[in-house]
């Protein structure tokens, strides 16, 4: 059986320029000879389609695109994600299904059996659980062979909850013991870092001992928050990977599942560099996908907008980026020189604004209510939220996107002012701890010809410069001992007990984390953020405000 | 059986505080001679508690504050809503679980089988379904009676989507079945407008149909954007209401379930005063349990702030709540005459700080950039954002709330300022209609000794004066015509074309629909805001940004 597997990158929403997508190709499947096309979970409405499946238009013209591409697989069988709507019975009768279409005609459809409901997923908020496997016939030449349907978390039947295996069943198994000789997975995978490893040994552990070859095909693209890194796979019946479409990046191939020579294996990126091509593509999506002109980013001088102002020009190009300095009567003269050295190696615009006479001005209007009384956080943030506003401005006037360039260590402890340099569309670095900002900052200095990002900027310990002589470690531990700490109470749900155990005071680990619970109500209102680790703020985490806290 | 209604206001992740609430009514309710006593849903914890449910060891200190309340029921049996935790079978091993609690045990345990996952709901991220009934008997004098344990959802068993029941079975029938005289519900059921009077309908027929009576403690307070009304009800066996406690306040009702003479059956408030008795407890208790000392509001001399203002004294005092004039050089006299006549009125602390000496260095700032180009939104949006900074900084300063004035039907269609009228800890009116902010300051003129909001911001064609002549209507169809195509679009996910067929223009429906598609970034970033519609924005919807839109 030749199989192609169709690695698109899907617009939320856009129904009608996803089924042509979709439609193009399979005509091109059938162009390289293909008895199967496989394209990835909802790939007619884009994942995640979030509340649009709440609206019953939506649904019905997600169906209606759905029989336009079954109309389409003429002498070819395309396995189509889509959502389908189902009169009978009890629940919503709504699935997150996979159809598959030959001739003009639907000739099964699978509906997934596992619906995650963690983390970012919500699917038990939209769907109906499938209630068993679906194993269909493609025709290949003058025989058949017998396919099974299943969507991505199906795969994931072992996924464990604090040791405890979450499914009840192995929809794999079940479709195997149907008579599956091949198992197909069509999914929606968010990107974290290090995820893909475990995706490859799960995956090879259950074929192996199911004794089946794997064609998984994974959307690729970012949607909001949530970056999808494709590298779809073929695996054969003992686990072995055959084949291997890029990881970013839309791909398309052609593979023959049984075996055979000349297939491409494209190589997965190691870690470092994979968070780096993640907020690429996440950048460069959503900009695109919102219809963005270009990009605005505050450089402070500093490491955290160094590498946004890097990561934007990767995605975009130089000439869509703007980088804008601000420099205040705290800053140095050190981080003007800095930002426009940064400026200048990247070779995008640079504006300098000073802030001094806006700044003198607030303060004028605030001096009747301030009085005598002792300079503090407020005075530190009128700073921070007039950039905020200028570099909005700029937004406003010019259609840009502005980049926020907070990293998810201060964003985690509230180092961070809330309508200024918290002002922004997309958080491009906000799941990034900052010891990784510097490893990335490191990254992109040795990949380019010449290093983009001034030493300087990378070895001068940080500071917010909204006071004299301010360094973030007045008031934050090394971020070597932050990351550690701020890890295990985030993305591990750590007990504090045990984050001491790991040698900390416990004066330090309870301060973090009472930092942390007391800054929820500034991530309310951060904006969506790229996310490239386990658990990132955002749709991942979801934590009352007005609430009482462990610390 | 005597029963005790302990309709208390719990803080949500104050374990500790709320267990001592608890037993401090347990031994009220045995000093009124009750047999049980019947706290509302997941009382424990406080509901909702959301991601803290996924830690060990809050999970872990919720069942230890069982234990010691368990302790307490010396010769009375409480039950009891908190997070179980299971070490048997597959799943999470997490449950929305009732304790039936008596002389140091748990007698018995029954968790919750419907678990909502839509709207603000998301039950199955964090529990498992229970797998049956749980009928307990409680012990009367020399005998027993048999009470059956549901929660909250197990009630709403008929629920519909799309015309469709949701659900596959009836937890109260098997609960019956299995023995129950008595149903018990423990409830934390949000407040949105009309919804109590379907509470009671649903619950009678049920009811009347099964032929047992029922008790249901409902949760009262605000929990941020949600607001649980209390109400707290005791129906006979033919679905006869026989006590009720009150609305928006905490409650403590001993009643006979059998009958008997002397039981309050308090009023629960018509529509419009439930909308306004809901807010200020939405207000007073984000402001309580956030800790804050005082409120700030702006005000522009408009008819939201003045609402919001009037919402605010009534929740924490006059005392607490500082008014500040903002005016611009598009302000009309008026505006400024009105909000000082306002403040007046509400007797709170006024302040007027002019904006025009930082509008006019912003501009300056901003020449080389914007050069000769026309004046637009993006200027109208500096004012609002030297506003938001104004207030931000006096919030930071004084540790003070600043309130979001911005009414549903602005934020609906993006008629606000990001970081501008946006700022702010809590929205207090963001899910009320314009007309009803408008209903909602004639009832508020209505009920004191003299009018407190000058009938001249009622009266007044509303503006935002960001720029020479303004008013909202420029760009807007009138509020009346506005709220019906929102009310359809957002609260009912109707299509376009069924609006239209309500007799609205097409290119008007289209319009307004898309800018509520474009706006979606606006609310991502917006605060909590306290819901009292079907449908709000915050947590009950659930957007993509980067997304192509219907319209």
């Amino acid at each position: 059986m030749r199989t192609a597997l169709a690695q698109i990158n899907p617009v939320v929403g856009d129904i009608d320029g996803n089924a042509s997508v979709i439609i193009q190709h399979i005509n091109i499947a059938r162009e390289h000879g293909a008895h199967l096309v496989v394209f990835s979970e909802l790939a007619v409405p884009g994942y995640p389609p979030k509340d649009f499946v709440l609206r019953k238009d939506f649904v019905r013209r997600n169906e209606e695109a759905v029989d336009r591409i079954t109309a389409a697989c003429t002498n070819i069988t395309a396995i189509v994600g889509h959502v389908r709507s189902d009169g009978h019975g009890v629940g919503k009768g709504i699935f997150n299904a996979a159809a598959a279409c030959r001739d003009g005609r639907i000739v099964a459809s699978y509906a997934k059996q596992l619906l995650p409901t963690y983390d970012v997923f919500d699917e038990t908020r939209y769907f109906d659980r499938g209630n068993g496997p679906c194993v269909v016939d493609v025709p290949v030449e003058n025989a058949v062979v017998r396919v099974g349907l299943t969507i991505c978390e199906d795969l994931w039947n072992d996924r464990q909850f604090e040791g405890r295996r979450i499914y009840g069943h192995d929809p794999i198994e079940d479709t195997v013991k149907a008579g599956a000789e091949v198992i197909i997975n069509i999914s929606a995978s968010p990107y974290s870092a290090g995820k893909y490893a475990d995706r490859e040994t799960i995956f090879a552990a259950q074929i192996a001992a199911l004794g089946v070859p794997l064609i998984y095909v994974n959307q690729v693209g970012g949607n909001d928050d949530l970056l999808f890194d494709g590298a779809s796979l073929v695996l054969d019946q003992t686990g072995r990977v055959l084949a291997r479409a890029k990881a970013f990046d839309e791909d398309f191939l052609v593979v023959d599942h049984m075996g055979g020579a000349d297939h491409r294996i494209e190589p997965y990126p190691e870690r470092l560099e994979s968070i780096r091509q993640a907020l690429v593509l996440g950048i460069r999506d959503y900009f695109r996908k919102c219809g963005f002109r270009d990009v605005v980013i505050g450089l402070s001088g500093g490491i955290d907008s160094a590498v946004t102002a890097a990561l934007a020009v990767e995605a975009l190009g130089a000439e869509r980026v703007l980088g804008v300095a601000m420099p205040s009567r705290y800053s140095s003269k050190g981080s003007l020189v800095d930002a426009e050295a940064l400026a200048a190696n990247l070779g995008i615009r640079y504006d300098v604004i000073p802030i001094e006479g806006v700044h003198t001005a607030m303060e004028m209007s605030l001096t009747s209510q301030f009085g005598d009384l002792p300079a503090g956080i407020a005075e530190e943030n009128i700073q921070a939220r007039i950039r905020g506003s200028i570099l909005m401005a700029l937004s406003n006037k010019f259609g840009s996107l502005l980049l926020t360039t907070g990293n998810k260590s201060e964003l985690a402890v509230g180092y961070c002012t809330l309508y200024g340099d918290m002002c922004g569309g997309l958080a491009a670095i906000s799941d990034v701890p900052k010891t990784v900002v510097y490893d990335l900052a490191r990254l992109f200095n040795q990949s380019g010809d010449k290093p983009c990002i001034p030493e300087q900027v990378i070895t001068k310990p940080p500071s917010a410069e909204l006071k004299e002589n301010q360094t973030d470690q007045d008031t934050l531990p090394p971020y070597e001992v932050l990351d550690v700490i701020l890890e295990r109470h985030i993305e591990r749900h750590w007990p504090i007990d045990e984050i001491v155990n790991l040698g900390f005071e416990r004066n330090l680990v309870s301060r973090i984390v009472q930092m942390v619970e007391r800054s929820e109500y500034k991530r309310k209102q951060a904006p969506v953020g790229l996310k490239v680790t386990s658990l990132a703020f955002g749709t991942g985490r979801r934590m009352p405000i007005a609430a009482k806290t462990q610390s």
